[in-house]
């Protein structure tokens, strides 16, 4: 078939008013952080599930790759085309028309939700029922989409209590690379039938088909919270607080973060209204949240727990006040717009086991300052699920562009290296995309990567679902 | 090789004192209920992941199948040879030499065991160190051991707390079936980098490879706990009572467990030292439980969500005392054995989603006894995971052996015919080894049965591993 026919042929399946070609499709072929875009012979919109599958089976017959596509917001170049040519081409299959929450079960505290809910429409649904889902990704919650959260098993501020999105799904209904769907949209909590099917296609990034549905878990609402922010004397008294709030405050706790000084100077230069949380200058904190379902005086336990931690904590504040917790989560939430605000840097999302947090950040630290004079190491995160962000530029910024041109493979390797004595993983919920998808290669055990690609082999045999991502 | 030679070179692999073969080896051809019995070459005891990985090689070069083993307590006949002959023969791989606590972190809250860690010892283990294994399996964790635990994905008592043996895995060792070793022991919160291979061999049975170790995730011990025994007026009252304990205790459920009169009849008459919770004798009870890592006065907010539950609960009581609460749990526990006592019944292992859990015993019960007079239902189990245990035997012990040889598969099909209509799985927690092998393709989705063929056929071409078992 001529592309001219595919796209006619796309037109006829989905409508002629949700098929892009051309100028207007080319928002959709390119990433939101302008490092990302590529070629699609068109951008369809389909509508529902029956649409899906139409198109990925017209693609299958005419060898054209599909790039699945939510909200468009990764961050490693995983929901855009490739900018080389690629086979029959690439077709973007944009699932934001699928936007329905088809059912809200209060009593089995689930709901089944289509791929193109954006996650703060999941969130209010649930909320309007009394019950709660815990994914929660500040930044990006208003774009971004559920089938794409599920699709990167996306991480965020609460995975400490909730656990990925992964721990949050019940069931999946999965366009499959052949074109025909697989309808696993239980909502068990215990089923022993058989492979658990769906920890395939979450995470998946969507290379081994399109997630067009799922059942998700909901919990219900917190309705008391406890916030402190505590100034600590290093990044080995932050691993120990955590393990001491764990023993004495246990599943309670829902965030754990940790911000370095580096973080705060630059919200403190570019964020209006914010200022240090304490009289003293400090240079780790950590922001740490209790949450219970009963209302329960929280702000004793946090603060009991904190008083019998030890000398690692150097000054703290509690708060059980929403707004005056809110001035401390602010420093936390504008790190990534007030850096961005010096220009652009080397970014990492890496995990460690919990205990090694603070070796990471030593050895990272030591190496890159001892190879690069005059960086700047921006180190944040959610220190709760061993998740660092590790971000390095210049301290004068008019140097960034140049050093980042040159010095960027250099400088992954060096902070990779110390992730792998600590056997941790160098992307830790972003995924990979087309960003990570050489790295990995150099890092994972040649076994898993084979074994990843007999699956992909063994689903996707014409290797046409995003092509390029991942494997 | 002829049979007599590779019984001598697997002996050559893990020594002779680790292989068994004849009459020592039938304890390990049968199975603990003795419903399964089959025929292996022999009996091998790796004492190590490099044992195991040779045995694998070698048994993979003469087509001999596999049959995984840990403590054989399989409910399904998944851990026994067949009986018919199978290609080049079976061996038996028992993992219990593999008994060794490899390593524990206590700050990342994550243990790294092998698999013939049995599962009691799992939980000591984390115990001494100030730590806790939510996994609790009553009946059988002196026996069972961790890699059938994960192999099934067993379930248990504390589900509805902490999740399925799956959500409490890191990461895995497996021998695969060509013999090569992946190590994926990794101890990572977070880790997006490419698709999360564990969770195919979780759950699997041993169908794709052989897990050889693991790291576990650790949690606080409850310090605080409180249980309530509740009469309810029926199972839909108890269905509105555990989503309303949800709402206001939200996490600190950790069991809700109902339990039938027909239970508490057969308890009473056979375990000696139990006797009616209440003066008044009660259709349906719930025993529930409330667990805390803070040491909160959990029986005030036990209480009153109880008391502002509504009518549907009768009576009830609540301790926080240990033993106290223990006469109560004796009820549940004992349940299997009081049953035994009348002999043997057609028993079922059923999920639904929660909601549905009292339409799934009223149309159950209704379709049964309409279709055989005499019968008595032992209805009880794990509510708050939408998991009933559903036995049927006849009232007049004397009929059963008859009464089951001739109307078991027209019970089957009753009652999965009701699981199906409410979306329910016809194996919730104990897998479905050789007993519900047939019974599945009838439940589920031709597809889904497909693709896991897929993924058999992609990882264990020579279908050598565990045959017979799941698909």
């Amino acid at each position: 078939m001529l592309q001219n026919d595919l796209t006619h042929s796309l037109s006829v399946i989905v409508g002629n008013d949700a098929l892009l070609t051309g100028e207007p499709a080319a928002p959709y072929c390119a990433d939101w952080r302008g490092r990302y875009s590529g070629n699609a012979l068109a951008v369809v919109f389909p509508s529902d599930t029956q649409q899906v599958a139409k198109v990925v089976k017209l693609c299958a017959a005419n060898n054209a790759a599909i790039v699945p596509q939510g909200g468009n917001t990764s961050l490693c170049g995983g929901s855009v085309p490739l900018s080389q040519s690629v086979g029959g081409g690439q077709i973007v299959l944009n699932l934001s028309r699928m936007n329905q929450v088809r059912a809200i079960d209060p009593t089995n505290y689930t709901m089944t939700v289509e791929a193109g809910c954006k996650l703060a429409d999941v969130r209010d649904a649930a909320e309007k029922n009394n019950r709660f889902f815990p994914l929660g990704l500040t930044a990006t919650q208003k774009y971004c989409e559920i089938g794409g959260n599920l699709s990167t098993n996306a991480g965020g501020i609460n995975v400490l209590r909730y656990g990925n999105a992964r721990d949050l799904v019940l069931g999946l209904e999965v366009v499959l690379p052949d074109g025909r769907i697989w309808n696993g949209l239980r909502s068990l909590r215990k089923d022993n039938s058989g492979y658990d099917l769906k920890h395939l296609f979450i995470g998946a990034e969507g290379t081994l088909g399109i997630i067009t549905a799922a059942v998700l878990k909901l919990y219900p609402g917190p309705q008391a919270e406890a916030t402190a922010c505590v100034a600590v004397r290093d990044p080995a008294a932050a691993v120990a607080l955590l393990s001491h709030l764990r023993a004495t405050c246990g599943d309670k706790i829902s965030a754990f973060e940790i911000v370095a000084r580096s973080c705060l100077d630059l919200v403190f230069k570019h964020i209006p209204g914010t200022r240090e949380p304490f009289t003293g200058k400090h240079e780790w904190i950590v922001i740490t949240q209790l949450a219970d379902v009963l209302s329960a005086p929280l702000d004793e336990a946090l603060g009991e727990a904190l008083r019998t931690f030890g000398t690692g904590i150097i000054e703290f504040d509690i708060s059980s006040n929403k707004d005056h917790a809110e001035r401390w989560w602010k420093l936390r939430k504008h790190i990534s717009e007030a850096q961005k605000c010096e220009g652009i840097s080397i970014k990492h999302d890496v995990s460690v086991p919990i205990s090694r947090i603070a070796d990471f950040i030593a050895r990272a630290d030591a190496a890159l300052h001892n190879a690069f004079p005059g960086i700047r190491i921006v180190a944040f995160g959610h220190m709760g699920d061993g998740n660092i962000h590790y971000n390095i530029s210049m301290l004068d910024a008019k140097q960034n562009q140049a050093y980042i041109a040159q010095q960027e493979a250099a400088v992954n390797k060096l902070v990779y290296a110390v992730v792998r004595e600590l056997n941790g993983s160098i992307s830790a919920e972003h995924g990979l995309g087309q960003l990570k998808r050489d790295a990995i290669r150099d890092y994972k055990d040649p076994l898993e990567m084979e074994l990843m690609r007999t699956v992909k082999q063994a689903l996707d045999p014409k290797g046409l679902m995003n092509p390029g991502k991942v494997l």
